[in-house]
């Protein structure tokens, strides 16, 4: 995988270890989409914006995630996101959880579909939000 | 402390349990909400409804704990949540979390204010909501 | 989908809806794990103990989500509980999240691997957890 | 309040406000404890490296917090880290909740004591912690 990504960091805490003395995987999804949320400000995308404005509804539909290696209290882990799929009117975003030594452990997908403000109608991703999110393809 | 209580019982989750081995106090003080959550719909005040109606909020404005004895993963655990003041514009619920043997795991107290739907100025609390809540307050 | 089917029910609480007003994707799946934990105690292998005693790792290696409908604070929703796949080293279990009204609102997948207590290497599920799981299993 | 303090910064994320609109008081709570590790690390006393190392535990003991102001979806917030109060066995910090105009939003505090790795004796605070806890005292 190559291309753009947009790198979100963060260490392994105290409350997101569980009884197993690894990170949950729940946690490990809430920080997946700390990273969605940070990149879609970094792109111009502000989801406390979008939301304030209501023009539409951009739903978490789908995910999905492999976890390769237990993360440990302490580890600093850096999440790569990836833009996997730019649908009409959805797009899937792919996310590398990667160690300090460069493994890679855990891989997340979400799906994120537009929708109207009320009811559930999808919408075409708007143009400029396209344009945002392309340089974040993964070339294949 | 005696008079009525309510009851709310849960088993420690193994998310909940932190890198320590113990749950975490963050989860503990979610524990009590839920318990508070419960007892409000109990005592015929769904927070979801009155929230909905917005009439008027009622924001936890302060919130204190201590934390006596850990508590581990499988743990079977008793709130048992009681009304410590009922003051003008505000109530106060404590939370004693009792273990299976008995004894007191940790003590939570929550402070709940009326406050307009817009703005924040404090509204005396209700006349329903203080017939519902003065049975189960505290005999001292 | 038939065959038996284990039930953890729940109410959406406040700290469960997210800024979108609706419950958030990450606490819907600690409510999967937490009936998934629930459903293990019900047949015979309580995550506790099985942690405490060490013998092996059980830990939860992949997770799919497809989130239909919304749920919002106060609804209450019950979690059907069924054995989709039972490997040689690993199960699947599958969740199907039901609102009051019938309707199926979020459905869950995860996967559970049998390792060693120390290292990585996938272990045969023992034939108690098998004939324990086989009950719950999805008539196809 | 002056002297120096520790600074930890935040947005907060679409999972941290709850069903009212605003962030929930457990979420703010656990926002002060990743405050908590990280000026730890920062003054040398990482508590993985210490949890790991096992010599004794550090358990938070007591918490109180006040609610002044509602924190909204994408509201950048400071939280400025300061020792309250430095004992025998053990310490206090308190932790103020900066909005992005200068006012305070909340205001956190934590008692941490130092016990035994095992058991739940008092410890007395080791002098290199006392001598790295020092200069983040609040002058009086």
């Amino acid at each position: 995988m190559s291309g753009n990504c947009y790198q979100y960091c963060f260490t392994a805490a105290m409350q997101e270890i569980d009884a197993a003395g690894v990170m949950f995987f729940g946690h490990l999804l809430n920080r997946a989409h700390l990273a969605y949320e940070s990149f879609m400000s970094e792109i111009g995308f502000s989801l406390a914006e979008l939301l304030e404005r209501s023009r539409y509804q951009l739903p978490l539909v789908h995910c999905e995630a492999d976890f390769l290696q237990p993360i440990h209290h302490g580890n600093l882990v850096t999440i790569e996101v990836q833009l996997e799929r730019l649908g009409k009117t959805s797009f899937t975003l792919g996310y590398r959880f990667i160690g300090q030594a460069g493994s890679l452990l855990a891989r997340v997908r979400t799906v994120h579909c537009r929708i109207a403000a009320r009811g559930d109608v999808p919408l075409p991703l708007e143009a400029p939000m396209r344009a945002a999110l392309t340089p974040y393809q993964v070339d294949e």
